[in-house]
């Protein structure tokens, strides 16, 4: 009953946050255009269409509003109907997680108007999360991880990782930022993938409600709840045909949420299992992000106009251009049916022309051409599917090895 | 001594930040004239020249950063060298009062980059102290204020306001940003009044500090020291002649921050006095805010070549399109020589011509053309000799009232 109550208020709000991003994504494109922040749709047959960018700050500013008017329910409350001390801890960590969102919003933001170098898209989700880790710091959050039972009878059955943890929620925070960013190109994704992850983090922190740590998740659920809806707003603009983008702000401001809620809903190793499709995406990229394989700027697949269909885009160069051991990377890859690898082309038959590495153009090599529209759905099931699988590991699975 | 440590720290994270927004600002200029974040300086011979906009966003995050970095120290050394329990409800404060900051940020720089409409300007700064009230309601702040002797036989000595407290501190937040916002118009002068502001709350503050709100006090000094010597570092290339603008960034920033510190310092009365000059320029605008008088899109004083000075710029207008009422206030202005008033003018003798009602130009009308560094100086001046006014006030004279 002390969490129903607020819940309900939390999704109250949440359904209101979600009008209010449908409706002012349309009035406020035209500003947005006017301030140049606009894109065009790469992956249509009309080309010359603005479409206003950094959309993702509408629905981070109402998220952001949203959780403001919130704060006073869970805690408010607390004077009426609890004997129990006020819960100083929680409170300053829900304050904090705010303050890393609005400061990665910001910086999202930041970047899309000032168009920021590589480099800074590592340093400014690490800069966001500072206060996060603060007041982990300053409420003596615990740093000791569960031990595998194989490895326990030489590390006892827990760990205290200290100064590790930390580091390891500084690159969490930046991890989600990243992954949602490069998992990317079609209309419909960065916010889809977002509204499904959020939904399966939401479930699993209901699953959580009944464990020993239910306060946490109890907040991680007020977050994600406003999180998902708003972004489902969004979505809503964003899908084929896009009538909007989301710009970097949402990707940053999306990751940063996740991370935020990981981290102080001490579920911080389990969130990446909803990152199953990110991770592949970042694993499969690695080779063209270090340029082993030659890097386009970029990387979404081919509009094929005859068809109305995307294909997968390519990238070509010449075989002597790169090492063997890459080459060899790549015919494993091609065994495995995870490239799609040509030798042998070109006029003077030297070149090499491979699929861009993303799962993206993967998933069209493996089911061919497919419509835009079509093909976001079938990855944002995919993200779905991952999802069950993730529960499955963290349940039946994990009891095994913890 | 227990304040003497973490306040030493805090003036070598700021100068640390001075040093990085000198640096940071000339290295950025070009990546903000390329976003399209530049203006044109009016009051100078060479109106073609692009100068960065915005910048007060630089100085902004450096801020925040240094906050964050600076947040483990007050609340950390409480492990090791205090026995009294946790101060809770002060932690909150500040990490509230940095939300609140970040997200006036935000708001600033997005209303930089989309221009929003004026009727914005009110309602962001309320939306970003929304979590400041929040924690100040959650925390059982209080909403008495001390009654004046005259009016105790009646009222007693305190009265408690309840919500009209909450909507005043609301106000106070739109009443700062605003108020620095439109006593603007020539190099240096935005951010020279916050460095002026701010230099003098941390007086007030610091002779505060042996009375027995002194806790208060110094929460409010570790916001302000920050703030201010990282604004200096903007003035320094935000004066004349101007290689940076500060933007409503900054305008919105630095009353954010004025107003957030008053409220966790609890000085949310005292902190207009440091105000009078913005107070004055507010009250005398107000025929042309209001659109009694005509008010032209530029009130900035006109740059005259010859002299290589800036004159009071002047509005004209028919003698019979304001109302009597307005024309007799004017005429009152012109006899307390407060005003440059010239009726019966034009071709046909039926215009009059009054100086822009802003405190720049009545300080040209009053001493006669300036050069344009030397008049920001005098400003200056004038906002320091004001906050010499408001100790005068606060001390000697309040104690005769209360």
């Amino acid at each position: 009953m002390e969490m129903v109550v607020p819940l309900c208020i939390n999704v109250v709000l949440s359904v209101v946050g979600f009008g209010v991003v449908l409706r002012a994504i349309p009035a406020l494109s035209s500003m947005f255009i006017d301030a140049g922040l606009f894109g065009r749709d790469l992956c249509k047959a009309d080309r010359t269409k603005k479409v206003p960018e950094s959309m993702g700050m509408v629905s981070g500013t109402v998220f952001l509003v949203m959780m403001f008017l919130f704060l006073g329910v869970p805690f408010g409350q607390h004077f009426i109907t609890s004997s129990k001390p006020f819960p100083h801890a929680a409170f300053s960590e829900y304050l904090t997680s705010l303050l890393s969102i609005c400061c990665m919003l910001f910086l999202g933001f930041a970047d899309d108007v000032l168009n920021l170098k590589w480099r800074y898209k590592l340093v400014l989700p690490t800069l966001a999360s500072l206060p996060l880790l603060m007041v982990y710091y300053i409420n003596q959050g615990s740093t000791t991880v569960v031990v595998p039972r194989l490895l326990r009878a030489w590390m006892g059955g827990t760990l205290n990782i200290g100064v590790l943890y930390y580091i390891y929620m500084s690159m969490l925070a930046v991890f989600c930022t990243n992954a949602i960013n490069i998992y990317a190109g079609i209309n419909g994704l960065e916010s889809g993938q977002a509204v499904v992850v959020g939904a399966s983090v939401a479930v699993f922190n209901m699953i959580e409600l009944g464990g020993f740590q239910a306060k946490s998740h109890f907040f991680s659920l007020c977050v994600i709840i406003p999180f998902t809806i708003t972004s489902l707003g969004l979505f809503i603009h964003n899908r084929y045909p896009a009538k909007a983008f989301v710009g970097d702000t949402f990707t940053y401001f999306a990751g940063m949420t996740f991370a935020v809620v990981a981290i102080i809903g001490h579920f911080s190793k389990t969130v990446l299992l909803f990152f199953i499709p990110q991770i592949f995406n970042f694993l499969y990229s690695v080779p063209q992000l270090f340029h082993f394989v030659p890097c386009p700027r970029h990387r979404l697949p081919q509009y094929n106009k005859k068809l109305d269909k995307l294909e997968p885009s390519v990238v070509e160069f010449r075989d002597t251009s790169v090492q063997w051991q890459v080459m060899a990377a790549l015919r494993l890859l091609k065994y495995l049916r995870l490239v799609h690898l040509e030798e042998g082309v070109g006029e003077d038959g030297k070149l090499c022309r491979v699929n861009n590495l993303t799962l993206v153009n993967l998933v069209l090599v493996l089911i061919g051409p497919q419509h835009e529209g079509s093909l976001t759905t079938k990855l944002l099931v995919i993200q779905g599917l991952c999802s069950g699988l993730a529960l499955f590991i963290r349940y039946p699975l994990a009891d095994l090895f913890f």
